[in-house]
């Protein structure tokens, strides 16, 4: 279907998603000079999935059903691939996502517990659709929390517990252990070694 | 689960149907006087549906892809279901519903050829959750559309083409000649003929 690449940043909050982005952003402008970097963020990427994410980030006091998160995320993934991701990967562009379907595995699936209307949901909207390759930042959700909390206030999914977090975590790291496309970076190093290891990373993939 | 019961209007544009809620709520006060009776709408019947049906309703520049819409309907409708309708009917309660299901499968399903997919939405959003008795009030589409433009602006769903409603009616029409629990009701009678045939199905339903 496409000639273009989709990259994806993954992790826990607090694990450097953003920082990440930028470097990756550096290093393909430098490696691909004059290809188009199409960036996106999920759940969001476009200004009917930037509303929806609003309603899905906001603290709230009617509790949101489990079902509900989740049918509100794939709706959100299904509005940018359709509208974005894939018209620029079919115009021969980079796609670097700010997280992207495993988020969803692991925050709903395995946080949740909801894997298999995860992978249910996966199936009707994206079928075979996949990032060619996935950036995952590995780190132990206490930290990365914490590091989250200086940011700020925490939204509705930051509130979370820990356990939730761990399992996250868990589902990340079985994913990356059974798939080829999907790279576990250990993102508790010093900044600097976390980004050699992204750079090897894009060296070695692409 | 529940010792309420669940009561639908559906149908098209213009069929009638806020007439229709407002005299089965007459007629379930004066027939269990005392019930509690709840009204719902979908998308929509709570703070956080509303929210997210405002940005499904709200015609736009991005066009919305059919798998977006579809998803946002089931994500108001598993938050619906979890948190006003389930508890409501478990209280024993009756719920009266302004369009559920049936809605999406005969718009989404039959309207945009995402019968398959609706299917699944429902599977895994309802599994067998299921209302006691569906009113589908059966009107050409051509002359309900006709009424709801003389109430005012056309929301984006309304603003489909003639061919969108008529598969959506077909939709409806075959799902009431399948389901015994859905009863379709000619809604292009004067009104005092379409109140009669309503109260007649509610009496021998419930």
């Amino acid at each position: 279907m496409s000639n273009g690449t989709f990259i994806v940043i993954e992790g826990l909050e607090g694990a450097g998603k953003s920082s990440a982005v930028a470097l990756v952003n550096d290093w393909l402008a430098q490696r691909f000079p004059g290809r188009e970097i199409v960036n996106t963020r999920e759940p969001g990427g476009t200004p009917l999935a930037e509303e929806i994410r609003e309603i899905w980030k906001a603290p709230r006091q009617e509790a949101m059903a489990p079902m509900t998160e989740l049918l509100m995320v794939y709706a959100c993934r299904a509005q940018l691939v359709e509208t974005v991701i894939k018209p620029a990967l079919a115009r021969g562009a980079v796609v670097l996502g700010d997280r992207h379907d495993l988020s969803s595995q692991a925050y709903q699936g395995g946080g949740r517990g909801l894997s298999a209307q995860v992978a249910s949901l996966a199936q009707i909207t994206l079928g075979t659709f996949a990032p060619d390759l996935t950036l995952y930042l590995d780190i132990d959700p206490a930290v990365g929390l914490e590091r989250a909390r200086q940011r700020g206030a925490l939204d509705r999914i930051e509130q979370e517990q820990i356990d939730f977090f761990l399992r996250a975590r868990e589902t990340y790291l079985a994913a990356a252990d059974k798939v080829d496309s999907i790279v576990s970076i250990d993102a508790s190093q010093p900044m600097a070694d976390v980004h050699r290891a992204i750079c090897a990373c894009l060296e070695r993939h692409l």
